[in-house]
């Protein structure tokens, strides 16, 4: 194999790929970073077997040239220090080659690596996924999805499959649903058209996943395909190929925890309450989740208090919109309510009550696109 | 005691002094940071025993009120959760008023938090320091003198006197000179005025406490004048006083470690060979201070290399501006070799061997301000 390639371009490529790379994995190989070269670009592949994430560099893109000679060939490196000696080259293309004794040579400006690598006959297989389910979804509609959702799941492998995120196709809505069953996150889209051959309620996608997912994807209305099979979801894009197992098992029936009618709605400015309560957080006691209290007062204000006996208290009164229904006194978990606002895209959202003791809903004042949902803490 | 003081300008003071204040502390009280209003502004202090800095807010300086209001009185607060507090504020105005019962409430727009405070009289005393010995430099050079000696200071307690920073007056000149008995670094600049008393060898700075100094003091050309006792040193600013202990025992002689002569003197630019050795770090062996290997070669060439035999090698040559002298193949941690490049204020540096087994030096090429020097390890 060799190749002499854009030293930043091949940078971009491994960093996406090693974030599949794990050093604890139970199959050696797969502490490497996968190395192909053919006619048309190079191809690069991480894996941990949970992920597995593949990206290509094209001979060039878009009138760029990033290969300037290229003979066919593979091999496995190291994944911490190859990485490391790309970032630190003199030049900015680089030159790599490998002989039959698996050695590979990085040559760039005088500084000549060589590198022990591994036979790529020996990194394991990566199954095409095959299945007719697939759908495109806008590169920044999708990161939003997982944005407002994925901080939700579960951290806890009490019950594995809360770890995930629920996808879902309902009539003509893409729903992603997280819950690590105390709070609760829904985002949906519209469809542009039905997707007849959507698995129907068991896509559960590791939340890990859709992090590091999100991490690679650039903030673009391009579009990325997304296909699932029985166990499997794959994320393409024209370079990128990012593949997920998905958790084994049912997910909950989550709609009947959404209260479908409400006794107490608050309309407030999202960033003034977000404020508000982080400065309550700052006197809520730790080792008892963070709970602060909210109660409804005269003339359109609310307060936010919360007491730390050893530390000391806070109360705060916050001017909002309106507030419709019964008089409240409800306490929650500030870090819950922290979460949920901050990935409110609206300035202004309304928040609907169903008494002290009832899970409550937080929503933009103007669509229902983002659904938050969180369970009260008893306390009065 | 109450004020109405600016909230920004009291975070700073809060943050310059919480740098000394230790949750680990052998007196309770130290743990927490004390308040003291005068009639001419607010003191904040806090201290470990160790280090203890005192940060002053003025009613006004240069035209810009601080402090709208203040009635004298003094209180502890808790270290962690009142700068928090204060961070988080939702205007730029904060009142603080303190009861008889030493509770402490912060105001600020709608937001009322009310801490427990502790009995100011319950905190040390802290010694003012006694002595005639004190000298003015400009803050810019003492930072900058920090920074070329502190990071080879020993991390090791097993000579706690290495882990300080020696400073002299000899001559005409003030030095600070650090070393790890691995590698010295020594910063001097001439004085302006000779210093008569002050003490003789004998002052060594704990490492820590002029990291701390360095980051609470602003790159400018102020003085800050600077007092040394027996045992402790001061370092003071109109608005700061920041006191350290100073390091007990005998610190070695270092002047004969140094060569009087050389054998090989190589002119090279800095960044060039830093970035060549930093190259050559990333294929050292890590469980062997990250040796590297440096080779004259023909023609003004040196070559840097290393190896790593499970890994992987690098060579790569670097022209350098001259080579006077004997040929040499030399090993040593670029670990100190970069640290001591990172700190080279010129384009341009000379380095003095005097053979392979034998201590070489780093200078500037144009002045004899900085000194490093590394001893080698023997490895051809």
């Amino acid at each position: 194999m060799k190749v002499i390639i854009n030293q930043a371009k091949l940078l971009e490529s491994i960093q996406h790929v090693t974030k599949a790379i794990s050093s604890k994995t139970a199959i050696p190989i797969l502490s490497g970073l996968k190395i192909q070269a053919t006619q048309n670009g190079l191809k690069l592949t991480g894996s941990d077997s949970d992920i597995t994430i593949e990206s290509y560099i094209p001979m060039e893109e878009e009138g760029i040239q990033f290969i300037d000679e290229i003979e066919q060939g593979e091999i496995v490196v190291h994944a911490k220090y190859f990485p490391e000696i790309i970032r630190k080259l003199p030049q900015d293309t680089v030159q790599i080659e490998t002989d039959d004794h698996l050695q590979v040579t990085i040559h760039s400006g005088s500084a000549e690596f060589h590198l022990n690598g591994q036979d790529a006959e020996e990194y394991p297989q990566i199954s095409q996924l095959q299945t007719d389910s697939s759908f495109e979804l806008p590169i920044n509609l999708l990161k939003n999805m997982i944005k407002q959702t994925v901080f939700a799941v579960s951290t806890s492998e009490t019950r594995p499959i809360l770890t995930g995120v629920n996808l879902r196709a309902e009539e003509d809505l893409l729903k992603f649903i997280a819950t690590d069953s105390h709070r609760l996150a829904a985002s949906n889209i519209p469809l542009e058209s039905p997707i007849d051959t959507f698995p129907s309620n068991q896509v559960v996608i590791p939340g890990k996943s859709l992090n590091e997912l999100s991490k690679i994807l650039e903030d673009t209305e391009e579009k990325i395909t997304i296909s699932i099979s029985d166990n499997q979801i794959a994320f393409q894009t024209e370079n990128l190929y990012f593949l997920s197992r998905l958790l084994d098992g049912k997910y909950p029936e989550t709609s009947r925890l959404i209260p479908e009618e409400s006794k107490t709605i608050i309309h407030t400015n999202t960033k003034q309450l977000l404020q508000t309560v982080d400065r309550a957080s700052l006197l809520a006691r730790e080792n008892q989740n963070n709970v602060i209290r909210l109660q409804t007062k005269e003339n359109n204000t609310i307060e936010i208090s919360s007491n730390s006996p050893e530390i000391g208290n806070v109360e705060e009164d916050l001017t909002v919109n309106t507030i419709e229904g019964e008089d409240l006194k409800i306490s929650f978990s500030s870090k819950y309510m922290i979460d949920a606002l901050k990935i409110m895209e609206t300035d202004q959202i309304k928040i609907e009550f169903t008494g002290a003791m009832r899970p409550f809903i937080l929503k933009p004042v103007d669509n229902d696109h983002i659904l938050q949902l969180i369970l009260p803490v008893r306390t009065f």
